[in-house]
Order: structure tokens, then sequence, then C-alpha cells
């Protein structure tokens, strides 16, 4: 069976378990969850699920007429076929000792990315984007040495003009 | 019992079942986990988690040594405490009829966030900072209407001079 990748958003409630469900639900079917965010929405009783999921098209379909039938979620949708804005935050420490500061700091400005904090051989820089920028920004930093990567998952919504 | 916020980062197997298992943990310990960020990391095979979550002291301690024992957890970073850099992205849509749009775009300037979409009459906005930075713009934008909140969910990483 052909994977294809997929992006979902969720309206739940912000209850506990609530997450356990919608992970359950999607990790039983052999889905493999390539990121996820939860967060807070403009109302304290509901939180927002992003995820994008690894699969076949008709496990896919099983899967969102089964979240549908979950209490706690109110609203899905799915954002496979495009026509969204999906940003992605990351956090790369980077070994930098002085002497590689100055380069370093040149690629990040190129990239519009912010150096989040400083320390005697190490950099830690932030950057927002789509997975193509950030792939490009940690492709150009790997030849310093990464020592670490933090990356937040997708967060994904429908376009203004749709 | 206290309910204190906790930050805790973890590095686990890049599995289907993995998340399951890790959020499944924390539900059932009774912690509402207001935050949760899962994405790749620098190697394939791992994924990285970042989690915000309410609870008490001691049920937290528990947590943290039974989650040492599930196999495909490789690290556990508490970082309560503080002296993280925490992040967080949110993408906001803004009613913005056209006699509006230069204010919104003004107070976006000052908060060094991007206009990431136009439509005729909504504006979305992409912002990048801690909480307090998110919670700010937020206040402000209410003014206008906010159509959609979507939020990425907290990471964090230690800062480099620990």
């Amino acid at each position: 069976m052909e994977q294809t990748k997929h992006v979902l958003t969720l309206l739940v409630d912000n209850k506990p378990g609530v997450l356990q469900r919608v992970v359950g639900l999607i990790s039983r079917r052999g889905f493999n969850i390539e990121s996820l965010s939860v967060g807070p929405t403009e109302n304290p009783a509901l939180s927002h699920i992003t995820l994008v999921a690894l699969g076949d098209q008709v496990a896919f379909e099983q899967i969102i007429k089964q979240l549908h039938k979950l209490v706690p979620v109110h609203k899905i949708t799915d954002l496979s076929a495009g026509g969204a804005i999906v940003r992605e935050l990351a956090l790369f420490k980077v070994k930098a000792p002085a002497d590689k500061r100055g380069e370093i700091i040149e690629i990040c400005n190129i990239f519009r990315a912010k150096i989040a904090d400083l320390g005697t051989d190490s950099l830690t820089i932030e950057i927002t984007g789509d997975e193509g920028k950030l792939q490009g920004l940690e492709d150009l930093l790997r030849v310093y040495g990464i020592k670490e990567i933090v990356r937040t998952g997708k967060i994904a919504q429908a376009r203004n003009h749709k």
C-alpha cells in the first residue's frame, strides 16, 4: 500500500485524556506520527492539534471517520491536499568558536534566522518557515557541527482566499 | 495538592506507538498536557518531544521515573526550574478590512511579526517568541477580531552557558 503524508488539524476539548485518545486512535492503525503540535486556542476550553502522519489513503479516511465520532473532537480539517500555510519553528545549537561566529551569523541573516542564545563556543539559532527553508539552513549549519536540534512540528492553517 | 507547570524534553524512538505510550503514561496520572510538540531531530531514528503539563510535584517525579523505564525513551531533561530557551510559534488570522490593514501591520512590525497571508478582509500573522510576547500581540489583535489562532506548543532547549 502506498504511504502518503497527511496533514490534519483538530479542535478538541482541553481536558486530560483527550490527546491520548486521538493519538491512540491513529497509532493503532499503524500510522507513524511524524510531527504533532498541541497548543491553546482563543477559547481556553479548547485545544488545537496539528498532526502530520504517514500511512495509506484508505486507512486515513477511516481514521477521519472515527475521529468525528470522538465526543471531545469538535472540528477536523484535512489539509493534505495543499492550499494551506504550513509553518514550523526550530532551534539549532551549533558549534561556534569565536573565529567562526561571523560566518554563521551571516548565514542566519540570509535566512532571516535569529540568534536566540550565545555561549563561549556555541550559538543557538531560531528559525521559522516551511520544511524546505529549515532543511536549507540545517544543511549549511551542518558544516560547523550541530550539537542539538529541537523542532516544534508543523502547524497549518487554511489560506485566507479559500 | 498544588498544581505546578512542568516542562520536559524527551528524546525517543521515531516509531509508531511510542508517542502513544508517553502520552498515555502522563494522562493516566491525571496530568493535563497543556502543550506538546513532536518533531524530527538530527538523527532520523529519533524524535524530540517537548511537553508542558500541569500537575503536582510528587506525581511528576513518579512520571519521570516511569518514563526512564520506557525502552524507546533515550533521554529526559526536566527544564521546569528555568534556565532554558523557550519558544513558541503562532499563526493569528485577524479580520482586516482594507482601512484597518495599515494599523495592524504597524502592530506586527513592533512585535517583529510577519504577514504570512493576505485575504480581501483578513490577514494571517506569524509570530515567534515566549508566552508573554505571544500574549501581548494577541491582546492587541483582539480589538480587530481574531478569526483563528493556531499555536505550535512550546519547544525548549537548555541554555549554552549551563
